[in-house]
């Protein structure tokens, strides 16, 4: 590497690029911007969470100087414990993100060995050849920013996750002055958030929801319950300002819900009237026409207090047939049988249900095509990367910026592990780092691999069969009737056929003949004999486990 | 029941209602309308296929008269073979509808023993107390129709799935004419597609997809690769049109693509230019710049063309810069993922991709709301109910019902299994019959089960771990040391420390003091004593599945 060079490296995605993770190096110094995680995909059985592969950090011990945070959804902050695990270094972040790393590195038992440090939006931090300043984005949550980082080169213009909001509801805008200031004196780099570039216009502003959820708070005769996303502050502080104004009292229920609204009370960033919060009691015998629910289930999630209240198991909340209840979220794809079979469950409970799809009570925290033109305009950087998207928004996010006017050879499409070097000639892509997924299942951190899941996917298709036989150690004649059970194979009626069949099968295999007991041999001809028996009577390709006993 | 009463009972579904089966009886005499298959949803795991439960029909044998099929769809056709199986009844449909129907009951090897009659649209049927007469309807098929069902009671408008089309591109209309003249004379009830009453407006027009993909198709440079659903004919003739009009020929891939469009071509339903099809041989000679490939794998079916375009796996297809690939087609919900890996694959090997996202190159196939209400308007029906949606969508389409002046009493949501009865009084529920879910798996139709799949569920989660010890008969003694066997658990590296833990584990919990030799007892305290073991390890819940041989 000549030293003069800047090299930028995503990390992280499952499919998205950069999502989780992004690393900037010049010459012996390197920062990571976010450390998220990614959620397993649907073939990844039993697994919790996905998290970067850090090897090219461990790698280079002592490199690492430094962690920025742009703001603190999980898949910016959510594999940080795992990180500091590893290397002990300093991390850069606003107020209210640490406040959710705090939570997290407490539940890891990480807090006190941890160093994490806030930085006012607008502030600054030296880092070695870096200086990282902190500029103010509008996102779904609050204290989102992005990052100017300065180097020996030029400026490097990372957005973070960012949409433009005229009239945000938390008073946070994008400064769009500073990213033109920048764009005047010229900036090296710009790497943007592509996650809506799909999508025509503008994002509507989180006005649109405030006056959305207002109008279906003042026209409800009977309670009204709203979940969103426990991190979307403002969108719990639109729900408490209509509480207030409508003569509602507020109860809060789920446990992220609770300990999110606990803590953006105590940083300040939640205003609530006194006396408007209730609790437990308090509800049961305040009158339901002026109560609101603020819940967690957005998603779905199995456990969550909407899902149980739509099925009826919650403790303190039944569904009566005046009550109201939106959903002020969109599904994330992959969730959306969950959230629809809440809302079946909950119009067959009797409730009326809004949702996006028949009321503005959710707009998007991304930027839409509009939205980034004008970023691009007003930065009108020398070199750019698309991040935070597949790899198909990258590529559409580049021909956008050729549209607009950039040289082809300037825009660059960068996958998770490229290392795209840029230097006074230019930037290009020179070479690749390790940028495997690393599963999360239970305790462990990386012992799930292919295999793994290769053997999970194969069991929950078919199920099992295992096959026990007590042998002659002598002659390999069998002792005793084979066992047989399965799992996961065929029901109970159908089961007992098979198992015989398969019974027999066995026991015409293991002959006495043999002179010299081949055990591996015997087992290999049990598992084959017994899986084309099982395929020919149900067509299905169960694992077959052959267990010999040498007796 | 009173004599002069009509009930209607829908089944299937999987959330959706009577989307694939519905029953009309009156008297002694049952029709049934669409016999469907459901897909399984994510945790179904290795299930095929999902059918509808005809316990009913079977509970009564002799008064299922016939079989009605509203179009060719498999959520409409699909199960028709299980159905056949059981019951000897004629089943009528449209000619199209018939040509695919054929293609399956050959693969069930049911084609001889059927008796499967065409009634051209406008036709109608005697059937017992019924008299039923198809209707055209605008559909993402040909040869889509409507029922009306003249019963003593009066007339039942069973829409189908429709949208109104007033320039489709094979001329098929919905029969707003035939439906007014039923309006007139009195409808007795409505039983409409509820599939997009979420969505405001009218569906576009098919002809909006030909003037996207003509312009797709005049505009490429290279050549043009066109996915779409194997049964949306009016799409491949678009593409045949255009090809015709632009001088390219034509190469047809995918085994669905293939078959469909052969029989479309044979039935008349597909007009195709002599000399525009072309082999796998010219397409090798052949310039690019004059080919188009129509293909199947527009939901990303991991076995389908375009999937093995897109990795690089097709026999006689390799992606090139200049080719432009078009999905003509949206991702049904649940299969996101894998449409955009393919989308992301060919981006990557270098191909230029137009989707629904980017261009008009699809359009639904449902009605949406001034659709809905147009058929509403037009047919006045005493009665309405919503078919074909998930719960919410019914209640919805009720509302919207409500809301055009219906009163709430006659507007009714049912669920499968729900008995409606109407007679001179009105229409109400009054019972339900069994409609449980039938799963086929492999060969087997209603062997797998909720504990089967409870089982795959928890295998599938944390893979098993299996335990033999072969003990002393008389005393309970371990002959030699216990073996331990796990599949989609951990990683190799972390197994061996877990499976001697569990070893050493084993041989404390197996001991010599038994006096009887309690066996199930050994059982249970291998099983409890090694799943806590394993859990404290890696916070992991394996299937544990302890064996013992008594020796």
């Amino acid at each position: 590497m000549s030293p003069n060079t800047l090299r930028v490296i995503p990390l992280g995605g499952l499919g998205e690029i950069g999502r989780n993770m992004m690393l900037y190096e010049y010459g012996e110094d390197m920062i990571a911007v976010d450390v998220g995680v990614m959620f397993p995909e649907e073939e990844m059985l039993g697994v919790d969470l996905v998290i970067p592969d850090i090897s090219y950090i461990m790698d280079h011990p002592g490199r690492l100087k430094a962690v920025f945070l742009t703001h603190g959804h999980e898949d910016h902050i959510g594999a940080l414990p795992f990180l500091l695990r590893e290397v002990q270094v300093p991390v850069y972040c606003t107020r209210l993100t640490r406040g959710l790393v705090d939570v997290k590195l407490k539940e890891h038992r990480l807090q006190a060995a941890s160093d994490i440090r806030v930085v006012e939006v607008g502030g600054s931090i030296e880092v070695g050849a870096f200086n990282v300043e902190f500029f103010s984005v509008s996102h779904s949550i609050p204290d989102a920013a992005g990052l100017l980082i300065h180097t020996p080169l030029g400026t490097v213009v990372h957005t973070g996750d960012f949409k433009i909001d005229h009239t945000p509801v938390m008073g946070q805008h994008t400064d769009l002055q500073r990213l033109a200031e920048i764009g005047r004196e010229g900036a090296l780099l710009l790497a943007m958030d592509s996650t809506y570039i799909e999508v025509e216009g503008f994002t509507p502003s989180e006005q649109i929801v405030a006056d959305a959820l207002e109008r279906v708070i003042a026209d409800a005769t009977g309670r009204v319950i709203v979940t969103t996303f426990a991190s979307l502050i403002s969108r719990v502080q639109i729900v408490i300002d209509a509480a207030e104004k409508h003569g509602r009292r507020v109860f809060v229920t789920g446990r992220s819900m609770v300990n999110n609204v606990q803590m953006a009370r105590d940083l300040g960033y939640l205003r609530v009237p006194d006396g408007i919060m209730m609790n437990a009691r308090e509800l049961d015998t305040y009158p339901s026409a002026k109560t609101i629910v603020i819940c967690t289930g957005s998603q779905g999630e199995p456990t969550a207090a909407l899902t149980r209240i739509s099925n009826g198991t919650h403790q303190n909340i039944t569904i009566h047939a005046d009550d109201t209840v939106v959903l002020s979220s969109n599904p994330v794809p992959g969730n959306e049988t969950l959230v629809y079979r809440n809302i079946d469950n909950l119009y067959k409970a009797g409730a009326h249900v809004i949702y996006n799809r028949l009321a503005p009570v959710h707009v998007r925290g991304h930027a839409a095509q509009e939205e980034l033109k004008i970023i691009h305009r007003i930065v009108r950087p020398k070199h750019f990367i698309g991040i935070h998207g597949e790899y198909r928004h990258l590529v559409l996010h580049r021909q956008l910026a050729i549209t607009l006017g950039m040289a082809p050879e300037d825009a660059v499409v960068l996958t998770d592990g490229d290392i795209m070097e840029i230097d006074e000639h230019g930037a290009r892509i020179t070479g690749h780092i390790p940028a495997d997924y690393i599963y999360v299942d239970g305790l462990g951190v990386g012992d799930v691999d292919q295999i793994v899941l290769r053997d999970r996917l194969h069991l929950a298709s078919d199920g099992m069969v295992v096959v026990v036989v007590a042998l002659d150690r002598e002659h390999g004649d069998l002792l005793r009737p084979p066992e047989v059970m399965s799992h996961g194979f065929v029901g109970l009626e159908e089961e007992a056929a098979v198992i015989e069949g398969i019974r027999e099968r066995v026991t015409q295999i293991v002959g006495g003949e043999h002179q010299h007991v081949d055990w591996t041999g015997i087992r290999d001809a049990l598992k084959n004999e017994v899986a084309s028996y099982v395929y020919a009577q149900t067509k299905r390709r169960p694992l077959v486990l052959p267990i010999t006993v040498e007796v």
